[in-house]
């Protein structure tokens, strides 16, 4: 059976224009018998897709109402039918789409899938992951990045489980190096709730290596790294703000002496393609695991291209079942002996 | 009576050769009368301090022994008498030294000084911080960053009470912006431990704005942002992790390419200088706050240029009184309206 995307066409900063773009985009990464379902205003959608030359294979759902990064994630459910987000989910629910993207509020997509769809049987939270470009040739997933705050050690565990599966299925890294983010790699360090769930992860059957540090997250030493939403948002904001600062702080540097300012502009395209693989848009989005349903979700500015690689992104997650794998190893037994047994 | 500044000089990585620098180079940046203590072995200290003129204004303290990087901070106290961290943090004690320098192991100074000297009456947990480079014009400072983790909400707010006094009377900050550090600006996010912390702050006579975000450690709009040790080393190490990890991006970026190559030989010296400011060793050490004695913690590799900044910086705690300033915001009401009754 193809495989059914559907897009929140109004969830973004340039909603329309690059959803639409962004899915004719995606007919070229994704199975010829894809499908791409855009939910929105249909009034602003159909004119832009008879733009595009109406692809066959992507159709329109209409949903009238927008929700803005300023609302309430909690709210969507019960106050904003209409709204592209919830009419998109609402079509995953019932069967008419298998997997569903948003470069809207992340808050209140994953508020609203994990209503809607409900959590897979044994998963304590779902969680969402991002990406962290490394000095190895694969970024690092770090998970969770703010879903879950004050989680308890078997949340941790659980985001250690989904994020391997994630890792291994999605980013193909054969047998992921799982780690805790902790203050020290010693293992009497860290609070009591890492502690903890440390010793859960030695008795499951992943490839768990033990704490990591800040510093681990860049070094390429670990394929995902496990934390607290609490640290995790933190750490993911901090990195989000360094490469505006550093640019902020050079360009204020060269002003003034035009020497330097003929050395920055040589220099400013260089930066960029230096830092290619640091751009989130080439990830595809972030994963939210854990409901029943498939979710990704990027970027309020999320380019056509990133949005093409988050509905690519998607497809796989639904043709590598991601989900089987998470529901399958929820179901097992926790020790690798007892899983022999 | 003249300051007198005890200081570890076998602790940083290149002792006690920049020790001796530093202490030499700091005697121009303190008052003509204060004190330096070289506390070390004395047959490799006498003999570098000769080479060096030997200045009036120090003196040396014998200590043979010498704590390194890889020991358990709880084990100084009984078990490292002769080390020069447990001598010169007990010429302190008894009050032989007004306050104690260190660029050695910093759990190890932290666990021995609280040990040793005691918390100030009141102070909950005494607390390490750092500081961050911002887009204002001066430092921001980050508390704590690795002495305490699980912390109460109670810990925080001591943590923002010193760090606040630290701010006015060391960085010369009239009226310091103090935050949380959070996932989210509004009321209702993050864990129980903020939200008490929050509310128990709004009751206290200091500048607190309420919560900041991982995004504005470098924006310089905060002059204090208080965590827990968790979050704050994590934030921490990873910022000490991205300049390496840009530097090498841009070298193997540049490499093969004769004119990148040049390109990044030119602007090399301009990221340096432009990046000055994110140089710790510019802001002397950073204290360890809420122990009945003045400590200064600088990084391993310290230069003597570091060095000599963090005796200054020490002349200064000791001047300025920031302890006596700490106990009486620890004896007094904790509302601005119970103050001024």
């Amino acid at each position: 059976m193809p495989v059914r995307i559907a897009l929140d066409a109004m969830g973004g900063d340039f909603a329309p224009g690059n959803e639409v773009a962004g899915a004719v985009q995606a007919l070229k990464l994704v199975p010829d018998d894809a499908e791409i379902i855009l939910v929105g205003d249909e009034t602003a959608l159909v004119p832009l897709l008879r733009a595009s030359g109406s692809p066959a294979r992507i159709s329109v759902v209409h949903a009238p109402d927008v929700v803005t990064m300023s609302d309430e994630p909690s709210s969507i459910v019960k106050q904003r039918k209409t709204s592209s987000l919830y009419v998109g989910i609402d079509l995953m629910r019932e069967g008419k789409a298998d997997a569903f993207v948003s470069g809207g509020n992340t808050g209140a997509v994953m508020a609203t899938a994990t209503m809607m769809c409900g959590r897979i049987q044994g998963v304590s939270r779902p969680t969402i992951g991002s990406f962290f470009p490394s000095r190895g040739n694969r970024p690092c997933l770090l998970m969770d990045i703010g879903a879950n705050v004050d989680s308890k050690a078997r949340f941790l565990v659980d985001f250690a489980i989904m994020g391997e599966i994630y890792c291994k299925l999605i980013q193909g890294v054969e047998r992921p190096r799982v780690a805790l983010l902790n203050v020290g790699e010693e293992e009497t360090k860290g609070t009591e709730v890492v502690q903890e769930a440390s010793a859960m992860l030695r008795a499951r059957p992943i490839n768990y290596v033990g704490f990591c540090e800040g510093r681990d997250i860049l070094s390429g030493k670990f394929d995902v790294i496990v934390c607290d939403g609490f640290e995790g948002n933190i750490v993911l904001k901090f990195a989000e703000s360094v490469l505006g600062f550093l640019k902020d702080k050079l360009k204020s540097y060269a002003k003034g002496s035009i020497l330097r300012g003929l050395a920055m502009a040589a220099v400013a395209p260089m930066l960029k393609a230096a830092l290619k693989d640091m751009d989130y848009q080439e990830y595809g989005g972030v994963p939210l695991l854990g409901v029943n349903g498939v979710v990704i979700i990027g970027h309020g500015s999320s380019s056509p291209k990133a949005l093409a690689n988050m509905i690519r992104r998607a497809v796989e997650v639904v043709d590598r079942d991601v989900n089987g794998h998470i529901r399958a190893a929820m179901a097992s037994p926790t020790t690798p002996t007892a899983r022999q047994a």
